[in-house]
């Protein structure tokens, strides 16, 4: 194919010999080559297409060509630094500040979700003047040093938990230590959270910030218990410190109903930071914090500029507003409602037949079915790569969907259908991941024809 | 004018309400509004023109066509993660070894050059299992947590110098503590970290790396003296540690004779890590690290992922080597050797007029001119806002020229004439930075029809 310059050992070749190891390829025994895509599908070098359930970055599509265009035509005219006044910043700024609870309103425009959750934690240090953090267990949010440090996901695996960083118990009402029997989940995961801020002021240090992903991801598709961000909110600021919710996984309609992933803990809930990246940019490197006017004030009183080279440029907003159109313009949201609503019923349904299935769980586009070689003690099916592979949550037993926005009814068929029928008459790739790889998806046999 | 959608007091108010502070506007007393650009050129909402000196981001020219094109192309076919198997992060790969020596041959893509030097930082201390790092006075290497600790230029004003932190005397030869009378500088200020190594070992702390800008750029444009590198490389490596070029505003041929600045110490001088960023993409958020086989190795060894959500995707890459193809057509590497000498030799000239201009220093387009009130006693001239601002340098008083490498003779002319002439019959936006803006450019009232 016309996409292909190079045969696909060679490619392979290259890649082991040029690129870094530390980040493995899907189904490295037998990695795909992926050449074109659009909308929810992958193509590959021989034209063979693969439903795409896992690409969250792609939220609209993918290669939307309204996202091009308005690149393109920014391209053409200007793409210089924010140091210079332009539209694009502000208008963009504007539209997501009405997505947000009136209390967010001032940004910073940066490159990634880790970008984003580095400022974050700078803003919450400045503003309070305190150190600690406390985070949730089995937490990610993010490659950098500072980011390490504060996902146990990452720090129990390298340097080890730092004095300043706390870690509280993951809400999960599935396999936690509070699960649905219990009366009021939220308000008792909330107090481990306060027993937490106890502790650490009983050391004498003092909490800056709780970082939590409004439904924690890598922590295995978690719907947090309702309550629990605002009682969380609540203890954290009478510490001095500032809630922030991660929203680069979860944010831009993906949940359906609400816009934010943190809107589902209630209308009176804001928490005073809000990052966000994925699929803000349609895969182009766009990310970016909300805050309030008092912590944007003090980091501004502090007198050292915070300048980031590429971040809100006039081609990072336009794609960023384009992204936005989109998701009024085709009702993603409403689709996210629907067809997620339709996948979780069949799942559910799937689970009545199936022993193997011990949870079904998620909202709108964001799911999550966990295995369990037993019911009863919920023990984790860790090697049932017979359905499909395990890929989230401390035992990797956490089968995610979060495929682009445009995922249709026919497909969510299509997934429960695969597997229902447990089969390998449709392929079903099912290589279980080296390190952690957090993402699957399912190839079909359906024609290439179909696409387009 | 199309490309303006609001009035700019209405800009300028939504920014003033929506965009952190901490970010400040080029010129805000006055900000200029800059709506489109090409080549080297800037225009304003009312069309007019400005030569821009200082965009070294974009680094082919702004907007130049050829990577629009290769950005829209690749965008409208596929732009996935780096997870997948894909020709173009190979192939940009591939070209990129090219231009560096042979041990540089593992490549990791990410998107701002903070992000690479704090991966480079992971590198550093992965391989080595020490801590410490050793940087140059008035270093800025990013504007992450882990960076702000390894730059003086931000931690003096801000959280203070950590215990593994080591700053190395600047080697300037203009007001450093070694000057051009000196028979030997780049060995005396290598041995300056030699010291600064043996008083780390009697602390019974280990370093772990050396940290520098191929030629510090907020340190003042500062040109190495020769031997410097190679005798630095050689001690830090004695010592444990491994040796990290920061290129990130340095590299892609902007000195001329040499693709990469580090390469002006000679031709067996190579470092261990290499960074890059700004240039890379000519706008689009791209950054590398570049390192050894033996590191990369002992970063996979450790068994933990790194993933990079939008570090090196299809449509990255293919700006990448958009722009690599444009250097090379157009010789801009060339325009760089002729365009920079003739700068510096009418500046030179200049000097000689002008008791202000106490320097004059460069390679290609990366040039210098650092102002004072006595040459003599070399006394900083901060306020000498006539000719120009004082744009960088621990004075702020070395003003700074890295302008689009398409650059041509006749705007170097019309530099140094603005200069000479000292007037501001043609206007000359002279206002000083209130936070280290580090970036000025001079504006015309060249019609505006010379463009295109």
């Amino acid at each position: 194919m016309a996409q292909e310059k190079l045969r696909k050992e060679e490619t392979l070749a290259m890649r082991n010999r040029l690129i870094g190891q530390s980040c493995r390829l899907f189904y490295s025994e037998d990695p795909v080559k992926i050449v074109r895509a659009r909308g929810q599908y992958l193509f590959d070098e021989n034209g063979k297409r693969y439903l795409d359930c896992i690409s969250n970055v792609q939220h609209v599509g993918h290669c939307h060509p309204a996202i091009t265009k308005a690149a393109a035509a920014q391209m053409d005219v200007l793409n210089t630094n924010s140091r210079f006044l332009h539209d694009n910043i502000v208008l963009y700024a504007d539209r997501l500040a009405a997505t947000l609870p009136q209390k967010l309103c001032v940004f910073y425009f940066v490159n990634s979700g880790s970008e984003a959750n580095d400022l974050a934690l700078r803003l919450a240090r400045q503003y309070t003047q305190h150190e600690d953090v406390v985070v949730l267990d089995h937490a990610y949010h993010g490659h950098l040093m500072s980011l390490i440090d504060i996902s146990p996901y990452k720090f129990r695996k390298l340097a080890g938990q730092k004095e300043w960083v706390h870690v509280a118990p993951l809400p999960d009402t599935y396999r936690g230590i509070y699960r649905e029997d219990h009366p009021d989940p939220g308000q008792a995961y909330a107090d481990t959270v306060k027993d937490l801020i106890e502790d650490v002021h009983k050391k004498g240090r003092k909490i800056s910030a709780f970082f939590a992903e409004s439904l924690p991801s890598v922590g295995g598709q978690i719907i947090l218990p309702q309550e629990y961000f605002p009682k969380v909110a609540e203890y954290v600021r009478s510490a001095g410190g500032v809630f922030v919710a991660d929203e680069v996984q979860t944010g831009f309609g993906r949940v359906g109903h609400h816009f934010w992933a943190f809107q589902l803990q209630g209308d009176d809930f804001c928490p005073d930071i809000v990052t966000m990246g994925k699929p803000m940019g349609n895969g182009h490197p766009l990310a970016c914090v909300a805050t309030t006017a008092e912590i944007a004030g003090a980091f501004t009183a502090n007198g050292v500029e915070y300048f980031n080279t590429f971040g809100g440029t006039p081609v990072s907003c336009a794609i960023g507003l384009a992204v936005l159109d989109v998701i009024v313009e085709e009702d993603l949201r409403g689709n996210a409602v629907r067809v997620g609503a339709h996948l979780k019923d069949l799942l559910t349904k799937l689970k009545a037949r199936h022993e193997i299935i011990g949870d079904v769980r998620g909202v709108g586009l964001f799911l999550g079915i966990e295995l369990v070689t037993d019911r009863e003690k919920k023990t984790p099916a860790t090697e049932a790569d017979q359905i499909c592979v395990s890929t989230d949550g401390p035992w990797e037993n956490v089968l995610k969907f979060k495929p682009p926005m445009c995922f249709g009814m026919e497909n969510a068929e299509l997934v429960v259908q695969l597997q229902k029928h447990l089969t390998l008459t449709l392929q079903i790739i099912t290589e279980r991941s080296m390190c952690n790889i957090n993402q699957k998806f399912i190839s079909t046999n359906l024609p290439k024809t179909l696409e387009e």
